[in-house]
């Protein structure tokens, strides 16, 4: 079990799919944004499980790229509903080309990443497939809660973690399933790894809402600051409501009531209260609880203790990236 | 077999489905276009189909529904690339909510399409499920040339309808096939059923490019010139083209150079550079071109002459439609 591997074969794979064909305005977009890199790290997990449980990860080759696909379609049109300029340190596709593309680009990867399915014998497709619009229904959800959150004043850390569970996690815990799936594995094991990838991805975005304020923008990729000038309501935020004394609260109330053309002065500012709230502290424990709910999730699996290490060292190795 | 019957019996479907639930920012759009009304032309062809070929055409309502579902989808998403502010006389989804929205529901329309397959056992899943995925490519595929074209000076008339083959027909073919696949026909006959759906299809688009222009406004649903103000390269534009002489052809491409505020006097004048050309006449043989077409693959069929007569009578019925 290498996980670089992984990533080399995932690549390959990707790459050998000749993803170019006519209509080409409506396929280079597609090739463009999956060419961007990023992580990869859905569909290391569906190759880590069918792994796990089969022993034959290239079998789940092309369930791990549907679940890049999909993400990657995700991101596309996330984008331009939050009109961000850059992804992964690049042009995103609707600056690069427009938001009309962006729709149409997007929606055609949506009905890829379904094909991808069609790999496999029938009830597998079908266990695929279902598994794949309840998390991408899901994903929706999340989305519209996540705009929902924008014009909402009462919102709670309770609906944030519900938010980012349908937006980032379920997908998360899916790519793990598709991989059992594809492995036959037994059904509750499966769940116990859904759950495992539930958990580990409420962490991973918590930690992805600390490196939008604190982390490098040299390695971060996107804008650093960027959830502060776009007034998301991240933990971050909400947890500085909860602790902050009455100034710090009316400082914070007063950045996030509008959106400015200059924000070098509100990012600082915010990021100064957010740190003397001893927030990174608190979002670092977050993430703490619900990495270790995950591992709790594969101390029940039936699976060898080295696969469960494996699993446990991806994780770890997650929430210490700076990237 | 009694169209009245079926187009009860889907609505009945449809109100059934509940479709409004949390988070109702998402779902309340989809409710709204699905209500708008329209012919059902897709989901009764299915239901048709069905009926053909198993005598049992509820066993279909999901399949029809999801045809439905998806066609609604490409409505959503191309009036926003269209700009369009009218559907059905009514609202569109980006005008009476926003654009954000509209790319949302759309991309959460998309996937309940798929989820409605579930209904059905895995080797019937994956049939339908398949030929629904090529289906919606070849639609995307279909506005993306749509789109080229806007700013494409080399459009033939091939080119258009092989646009409108993708945009429109290919998916009141599978509307047919689904039906055929649900009812376990054979798969020649299916096929056969395909390419009268195929063929009807183009008559059908032509027919609306007609009405688009020649419509009558209190019944028409979309605005009448749309076409001509959008400057689309529909075959009315594109036969005035070739058989107008050297003054109506240089009037027809200085209206199309661009886009106007107030589009009366086009609408009028290039209305009539089509009627002293004969487009009406032309449109009307080429309608009836494609409707032979369509009719030649129904008589390949093993079907009993009643059913034959049934569809003809449906597809003649779509060609004399003033809506």
């Amino acid at each position: 079990m290498d996980i670089s591997i992984y990533y080399e074969q995932f690549l390959n794979y990707l790459n050998a799919q000749n993803l170019i064909r006519e209509p080409k305005n409506l396929y280079e977009p597609i090739d463009y944004i999956l060419e961007l890199g990023g992580k990869r790290i859905r569909p290391l997990l569906t190759l880590m499980a069918a792994d796990i449980f089969s022993n034959d990860y290239k079998k789940a080759l092309p369930a791990a790229l549907a679940v890049e696909v999909f993400h990657n379609f995700t991101l596309v049109h996330d984008d331009i509903m939050d009109d961000a300029p850059l992804r992964r340190g690049k042009q995103t596709v609707h600056e690069k080309w427009n938001i009309n593309t962006g729709i149409l680009s997007g929606d055609a990867m949506l009905i890829l990443a379904y094909q991808y399915f069609e790999n496999y014998e029938p009830s597998i497709f079908q266990k695929l497939a279902q598994l794949f619009s309840k998390t991408a229904l899901e994903v929706c959800d999340g989305q519209q809660l996540d705009v929902d959150f924008e014009t909402k004043s009462s919102v709670t850390i309770d609906d944030y973690i519900r938010m980012i569970t349908l937006k980032t996690s379920v997908l998360v815990g899916a790519a793990l399933k598709m991989g059992a799936i594809v492995a036959k594995a037994d059904e509750k094991e499966a769940e116990y790894l859904y759950k495992y990838g539930l958990n580990l991805g409420i962490a991973f975005q918590l930690q992805d809402d600390y490196l939008d304020t604190f982390g490098n923008p040299k390695t971060f990729g996107k804008q650093v600051g960027g959830d502060i000038i776009e007034n998301k309501k991240t933990y971050l935020y909400l947890k500085a409501l909860e602790v902050s004394n009455e100034e710090d609260e009316r400082e914070l109330r007063f950045f996030y009531k509008e959106k400015l053309k200059n924000n070098t002065d509100k990012i600082a500012k915010v990021s100064q209260i957010f740190e003397r709230n001893n927030i990174p502290k608190f979002t670092h424990e977050l993430i703490e609880y619900y990495t270790n709910k995950a591992f709790e999730s594969l101390d029940k699996m039936a699976i060898s203790n080295e696969f469960k290490q494996h699993l446990k060292d991806f994780g770890n190795s997650l929430m210490n990236r700076k990237v």
